[in-house]
């Protein structure tokens, strides 16, 4: 069996054009620091009419093939995770054969995964498995997640975004699967959810959907740390991973899931809690995953858990996070939700904070989709070689590029794009401006959705440094 | 690693209202035989109001675990594959999760799967590769393909059917994989897809559906002959298996692609192919896969696979289709197009058909999902041990007993069916009539949709004998 199976390498790929979060609270009339503070984010990327899920995919995997210098015939399986549906039944994939077909390589398995923010997970893992598996025929497999997310007017306007993350998948990878550490929550709930067919706006019982994450949360990681150990014989508690990192809906959420956790290893006991933890702990025993999971009262658990969040993870939780979270919250908080993308656009961040002291390093990571699809597994990093090393995975993606050469839109001009969207949203018959002006070189755009809602693309030519728009040539 | 993992169980659900294509046929004022020798088909199952793909796999799953006594918390994994939407974010999955909660087991991983018919075969590689993966944690696996087929009134109508399909997944399966004998083709195409997201209905564009299927078969069965000869060291051609199963959106596809198969073996001189068959099939040497590929002349190449099957198949192909082909054909052909649960309804056929005659026997299958993505594989059958052998996977499905306890529904009452659906379909704030009296006991129903698009259903009693309806007590 393969060996090491995980990430070989990876890009990500979010819209050059964004709108400021202090701006935009401004803007919609919000209390100043309810989005940046409130909501802890600070900029949001999002689709102009030029752009949609397929483009960003079809970008984000012919920049990693062509990067990484990946024969297009050397992959054996593309899957793909989005919960940004442009076609009921025809999958991103097939869109993205495009790129394949034309080196005569059409024999790559895979279709896309669907729940929430947890198909990209899902397609992670399918492909991780099929490494292992006796139907693995030695060539790579490639993971792409990628969405759009956009909000009716109202209060989850602002936690928007949008973000293509693709993956290379084969052995000795320099971003490993531990396998055996693995816990997932799967459940019934109607927290978010699409059923209103016609629209691309969700509906959505935030406050239930917060819940739903944290009561996820505690069961995935309870879940991993009794089979930690089971396999080790000792206990499993934060100290036993470097890093953890959180599907980021907006980084609040990432705050509060940390203090979670530190509770869950007072509540368990945890030999790495100190008295002083338990001391400022111990009123809030009753938040006891089993009684609140029982008694159905999420509005009590809800409002515990921000109290508890209020006091603990300021004061006790504060360290830790900033050692062991904050690495992985770069992208998140100046792209907003990516959806399927967000949990690994976070693993990115890290990737980009932290690159030289990852060696040897085990990551954490919890993914969670409404509905809901939730599982807590470890990774375990190494230098790996070139060129599938962490240095050159950093280099790669070029973070700091790509969000230094971005087009801040003034709110105004964000709604209006949001309205045209909404019109856009399902609709055939009609061409797009075509222009390309502000996308990086190498970028694929929508041209024109015709009267059978066939959708065609283009991509702006790679080798051409574009002297009015000098910045995005070196940003992406 | 895992040993001859596969099909440990399987059960099959269609509703128990359906329409004769022979009526159908009069009804619309179609040409005598034009849906039931000109397509194939004869019977036709579809959802009544107070069914869909939800009700009918948590009916499928909640039958295969009792029937074959297994404790809802040895299930790791459950993944589904669908293009009936419902909603565009919550999955199939989080429904059935319902069915574990109960049993306090949540730690199930798997999501849906989407590419039209093919989702179900992407679940069941999925949950393959886990049984084989260093993830697995010794559980089953669980497979559900569920799926509604309704197309607008006009020449498709008559395609349409509605089925569930449940797969259970382990080591040691009387229908076990070979992984390695496995040919895919992937690729960008627009013959069936479901842009227009309000309706229920696709856009098809028949004629090039046909072909794209066709033309996937071909590449398909190249790649695994390919395959089988770099494995084996000798020809692969038809002689290779014992029978051949084909997803089936109407049975003259099955016909013609079984004729296309001998077609290709002719063309690649396979010694199978005898002196007369090759002098017949002389004329259609210019039907080489590769010219019509490049010259994109997709109509020729429909146009004379028309006419090598007409001449062809009739003669050369018939008897031979008989033996490898026919057995597989009758729940496509008494319920319809199910998209993904058809290719394994085809499967069941033949256990149902042939039980007692397939051990050690090679099963090849074909699965198609437009857009497109089309797979090739081969299983190997074996009696197997109880509760886990074909036998008892005959008695458990009771495919005869099913189909006998139906309700032929007049055409006019499934046109009005028809009709009540398009305007439900994406609805919310309404309940249904809840009437279950059509229903086998234990059968779960649709009973509300509520302002907030939630939807609610109910279990007809399974251990009362409803005496009004004596037959569905012992077909079901």
């Amino acid at each position: 069996m393969a060996k090491n199976v995980g990430i070989l390498a990876m890009d990500i790929y979010f819209p050059p054009t964004c709108v400021q979060q202090e701006a935009l609270e401004a803007h919609d009339g919000a209390s100043k620091g309810k989005y940046t503070i409130g909501l802890g984010q600070e900029c949001m990327a999002f689709c102009s009419e030029v752009e949609d899920v397929i483009s960003m995919s079809l970008t984000a995997v012919t920049n990693l093939l062509e990067k990484y210098k990946i024969d297009p015939k050397q992959i054996g399986r593309l899957e793909v995770g989005s919960e940004t549906v442009i076609d009921k039944s025809k999958s991103i994939k097939t869109f993205l054969m495009q790129i394949f077909e034309k080196f005569g390589n059409t024999d790559i398995e895979g279709v896309d995964s669907t729940n929430a923010c947890y198909g990209g997970t899902a397609a992670l893992f399918n492909c991780v498995n099929w490494v292992e598996s006796s139907s693995w025929d030695g060539r790579y497999g490639l993971v792409v997640c990628t969405d759009s997310a956009v909000y009716a007017e109202g209060p989850a306007r602002p936690t928007g975004g949008a973000a293509a993350v693709v993956m290379l998948v084969g052995p000795d990878a320099p971003v490993a699967f531990e396998s055996k550490l693995r816990g997932s929550h799967m459940s019934h709930a109607y927290d978010f959810y699409k059923p209103n067919l016609a629209s691309e706006y969700p509906v959505v019982d935030g406050k239930l959907s917060q819940t739903c994450y944290l009561m996820a949360l505690d069961t995935c990681y309870k879940c991993l740390c009794s089979k930690y150990e089971k396999l080790e014989g000792k206990q499993f508690s934060l100290s036993n991973a470097d890093y953890f990192v959180f599907h980021s809906p907006y980084n609040k959420l990432v705050q509060k899931s940390f203090a979670r956790l530190l509770f869950n290893d007072f509540m368990r006991n945890a030999s790495s809690v100190d008295e002083a933890t338990k001391e400022k702990l111990g009123p809030f025993s009753t938040l006891s995953g089993d009684e609140s999971y029982q008694s159905r009262d999420l509005e009590k658990f809800g409002a515990l858990a921000d109290t508890m969040h209020r006091q603990v993870s300021q004061q006790l939780a504060k360290p830790l996070y900033d050692a062991k979270v904050q690495p992985s919250t770069l992208i998140p908080k100046q792209v907003g939700n990516m959806y399927t993308a967000s949990l690994y656009a976070a693993l990115a961040s890290l990737i980009h904070n932290k690159h030289s002291e990852l060696d040897g390093k085990r990551v954490v990571l919890f993914s969670y989709g409404s509905g809901l699809t939730a599982t807590m597994f470890s990774l375990k990093l190494s230098e790996g070689r070139h060129p599938f090393s962490l240095s050159n995975i950093l280099s790669v993606m070029n973070v700091a590029g790509k969000l230094k050469s971005r087009h801040e839109f003034p709110p105004e001009n964000f709604v209006e794009v949001m309205k045209l969207m909404e019109h856009r949203y399902g609709a055939k018959d009609f061409v797009t401006s075509k222009d390309s002006s502000l996308l990086a070189p190498g970028t694929y755009y929508l041209t024109e959705v015709d009267s059978m809602y066939r959708r065609f693309y283009a991509k702006k030519p790679a080798d051409v440094t574009n002297c009015e728009n000098g910045s995005l040539a070196n940003g992406h």
